[in-house]
């Protein structure tokens, strides 16, 4: 439950089907005009790093305490909560990992009012997904520039879901490589990734799940904020809500697969292994044995003494060795 | 999400009790006359790549542009929304595999409205397994023609059904093709087949799985799009569904019965090998020793002298030998 | 979902408190008169081969033509389904396997109407569970002739129900006698003879279950078919199948720990089987080592021209391979 | 489904707050004077073995004939059967066992009616787990004397309870001393002790778990037999119940951890005896090779004639052996 | 069910926004004085161990004595009841264990009534958690001397439930560390520690897992001593609450991975174990055996009287070790 800080950006947009305005507030107090205008106005704060600012937007339009502690709590689980005036939402964007290999999460908490849409993030460096959104309004595509600010709370949840897809492909494409290592070398170098795959998954899942209840929440809630047109298209992305829900199922059921395949793949090397050590001991020992015998310093061994004696004991190796290897043809060993 | 494009096809079928008419459709616009007649029209569109084309059909017969997305992306999940004046259905076709061992799956869209239905394919090469209804029409067999578009509806669902049954019993076949080579011989290979099927199965109940919920809903649904009369068919494939469901299951515990066998059976090798390795250094372990004594330089040692002393060597190496023998037959392993 | 077809048999048994009749039909019509008599008839059609027979039969009485495709196909699952004028079962008959070990199964068909029971299966050699409830009809025992034809539906059921448990039974005493060989000698046959087990499991548990629906919905039914005075004894027959799934369920944790012991059983077996390697390794690679030393050919190796240097060295000798004895003992190998 | 005798007992304890009779009665005619009477009776009758007298109970106080089958049928599923005037109970008494492991089970059957409680025990050798109600009821302590029958009931229930706990301790210890054992010495004895337990979990949990249903029932039925008072003591039967499923979870969670303690103890057993082996033989094996060298019998092989020959070969199968030991020392093996 | 005693101590804190008193009660009795004060009294018994003293107390205060027995009965699961007067609340309170790694739980009951929380607990010598509590009524700080006394309990759930994560916090690192130990050196003992954590997170869901029922009747319930204020402060424990019990679930799921990776870790010892054997095995077996042949005592042995034969045997011995190197650096042996 630590509170992470960062810079503070506070971005406007306030619109409706004719007018449209954007600016980048200096202070949050700027935010506070456009609080009874009939537009629909969206205030996208990046950074949460001054509480008091928080304190003072809070005090402003009658936040609750409690979900101003929320905000900053950036370990918050995927929520919704209806306070009659305003509904809060908290959700988690997804950032497929570079380099280290691991997902990186960023918590968004909304605020849906009736004539504006409060965004809170931390601030991150890496790229944004809401860009396109700010783009529509701003050229007036689409449909969102009609509707008011339940519309625009969907489209900020679809930009997150799409990204979700984004984040699956590119684990789809670790375990489709992961496979293939597994099946020409399996090294405990594999296994170890395989576990970090996994619980990547379990993170994942922790992540979306909560999910599919804020937006079956938001689809049957009577509250008047989301109105009956919205319905369909929160319908939407609860479709693919569950469809990341169910493509994350699939992966962990592939990747306990996985480690079946590692586990036996260990087993056959294993096998592999004594397999030739077994043939090594089975032709050499009987062998030796025999060099052995006439190795022995008794006065009367009457093969000793003749002349075909060396050639008929190696001949006879020879046999046993050939046998041997016959036998082990036959065992399929060889 | 990729939208993917083939040849555009559309197939007309109008037909009520008395009449009966068939035609190929150049431009989708032929088929707006069918919109007002009370008769069935059955509007079958296979291909899927003309965006406009959807679109000028969703302006006339008033689809959502959500509806029209959800025709157009392939990956959907199977679903059912009702929007009042038609019901929209996403359906999964699936093929049996011939050469690489894939199932292929087909998305399947269809419209139930008051006297049309419209039906969606990609384009695919592969057999119609709606052939059979069309003819059904043609020729006015069973009830198909005194019915209206639920019961239209039931028989391409039915279709559909009756296909996975036809999927699973090639999967049937390959599990106990399977299941002989691996009691005979349990290699590698056999181990990555079950895994393929292991997946497969996973990838089928994904895609048959919400059909028991699509078909729930069109059964319980108060719509008047959904006759009394037809509801006992609808119950009837829902059976199936169910049926097709429980042997999917079936399936998956008899794969992973497999999979105990498989390791059990690497388990039992690895104890073969060490058997004959553990026999062989028993045997000839004790008799090298031996012989290596009587190799040995001493000045005094009297046996060596003794015209007796090797026969009695080479006899207590083959007590040792046969005693070892005996011993392993005691203990089961020979 | 192929339809089989053996010779036909019809039986009608015609009872009430006063009057009864029992006679084998030739043709399907003898059976049209009972229809109208307020009299319970039972009538009981073994062999399923003349589809035209059963569409009179159904014209007759009214079924619908899903019915009849029910009752011809013989891999339906256990259902139940309300016609209003009567109500339609299919049911499992099991019976337990002699030879071969598999367990048998049986489709049955139920009509239960106001005055009559329809009863239909493919005629099986084997005996007939039903008989004892024809012989309390005919002798009047116990409350069967006093009820109506609900009570003889439910006479059916319990007969069905109480056979599961001799198939149980049977079961259970191969899974005793799978466990003592499992004990004495894990043997991979016993490994196929547990999953043939665990498939019968699955196998019975897919008959069984439904079986729970059915009779939650005979008990609920406001259907006037089912009198209340019956609700007790089909709550019976319900308190049984749930035993009997139970004791399935409980049969398959058995099975499963079979599993568990056979594995390590095996690991135990290789465990043992490298002791003995081992300790025999051991024991005599050093003293081989040792005779190796005296068998050089050095010129001054003075230990060899000593008198007492061969008794030495196989004093030596005996003494490691003592103290390796020991150190064996003291780890408890030997 | 076999009915097991023994010898009959019948006890009547007849109390009210002010008076209180207890006798034995030698037939069950006996009982029927109490009948009318407003006091609470409890007919406690131990011994199942003749059905004739339970049906003459059954004809006095109008219990169903399916109820005295039940009641005859020692191998019922605890469960509750509200039938009016009276409730019919099932419950499972459990004692832990002594010398051979198992847990004895006894049915105990309940019939609670308005002024009447009826209970029926297979007579048991054991320790009687109700002798301490009947000493409250003598010496009117507690509540007893003042509640009615459903008080009684409930004491019955919560004395069978208590007594699951007793059970699961003597278990606990028997699961405490097992591993310890699997810690100093995992023998297949050990294994085979286990699956014991095990077993033995699946076992009670199929006596207790429907008992929850039992209490549920009781608790939320309008019956007008169960008084509100008596809710809440039924409720905290209620929780002990909960509290002994939890308890059997945990046991089942603990037991199923030991399995894996096991084979992973049998694991490093294999790895520790490989170890030794590997070891022995990677020291001795370079060092006979080397002996092997010197007893080579070639002509010229100037070092076997040169005095420092013989320390020197010692000396260099001295390093040899140390360097070895050396490198193990280094992987960790020594 | 064990009733376990220690040193009593009762303390009052008496406030409402106005006034606020503290003192430490010598009797039982000097808390009566409260009862009918308007202000909230929290009465915070510690010490269990004089039930005459908890039976004054539920005398006055109108307690069932099931609950007091509830109290004194230090082995409950959490829980809930609703007296109408007061609500009874069970919890359970954990610490982080120091030196023998063992989590310490420790029963709280609360008893919240309209104007008074009386809070027992066995006297424990650790920290208090519920210090700060005291604090903030003391120096009236929040909003806690403005609210009732569901407000106090609300205060006093939240404390637990932090508390909660300090113990999740913990057991983590203990996680991170064990995992280390896991990557570099599976011992035995690392296994022991994980199955320890793996029953130390069974027990620890066990005392979480309840509360969440707990807290969902508290925040549904229609009992006046919950005032609707107080729900939104219920409903952000319960989210915690929620939070906690993932947490663990995730930590189950980590742990499982953990004993995947060791189990293959062991078996990947035993390969490189095998490995070595069988190197070593497969260089020195024929080496030996030709050293053996040419040990032989053979007369005619052309090669041995060859100056060049000891060196030519050396080189091929030589040539035969460097070959089977080779053959070890493709397999990738080496």
């Amino acid at each position: 439950m630590k509170k992470e800080i960062e810079e503070l950006k506070i971005t406007i947009i306030d619109y409706d089907e004719a007018s449209f305005q954007e600016k980048e507030a200096k202070t949050i107090e700027e935010c506070f005009v456009f609080k009874d205008k009939p537009t629909v106005t969206w205030i996208k704060i990046n950074g949460l790093h001054q509480a008091e600012v928080l304190e003072k937007l809070g005090n402003y339009y009658g936040l609750h305490h409690l979900t101003l502690e929320d905000i900053l709590n950036i370990n918050q689980r995927p929520k919704i909560e209806d306070f009659g005036d305003f509904i809060f939402i908290v959700l988690k964007i997804l950032y497929p990992s570079n380099h280290n290999g691991k997902i990186i999460t960023e918590q968004m908490s909304l605020i849906l009012g009736a004539n504006f849409v409060i965004s809170f993030q931390k601030e991150n460096k890496k790229e944004d997904i809401f860009r396109i959104i700010g783009e529509r309004i701003r050229n007036n595509k689409g449909l969102i520039r009609k509707m008011g600010t339940d519309y625009l709370v969907y489209s900020l949840l679809d930009a997150i879901v799409d990204n979700y897809f984004v984040v699956l492909e590119k684990l789809g494409e670790k375990i489709g490589s992961l496979e293939e290592g597994l099946v020409n070398n399996p090294t405990q170098e594999i296994l170890r990734a395989i576990h970090h795959l996994k619980r990547e998954m379990i993170f994942l899942r922790k992540s979306v799940w909560p999910l599919r209840e804020v937006l079956n929440c938001l689809e049957r809630r009577e509250s008047p904020l989301v109105k009956e047109s919205t319905e369909i298209y929160l319908r939407d992305v609860h479709e693919h809500t569950i469809q990341v829900i169910e493509t994350i199922e699939t992966y962990r059921d592939m990747i306990s697969g996985m480690l079946d395949i590692y586990l036996s793949s260990v087993s056959n090397k294993l096998n592999a292994v004594m397999k030739v050590l077994t043939i090594i001991a089975t032709i050499f020992m009987p062998l030796t044995f025999m060099a052995g015998v006439y190795g022995m310093n008794f006065k009367y061994m009457p093969e000793l003494n003749k002349p075909w004696g060396y050639p008929l004991a190696l001949f006879m190796m020879f046999c046993v060795g050939v046998s041997m290897v016959f036998y082990f043809r036959k065992k399929k060993w060889l």
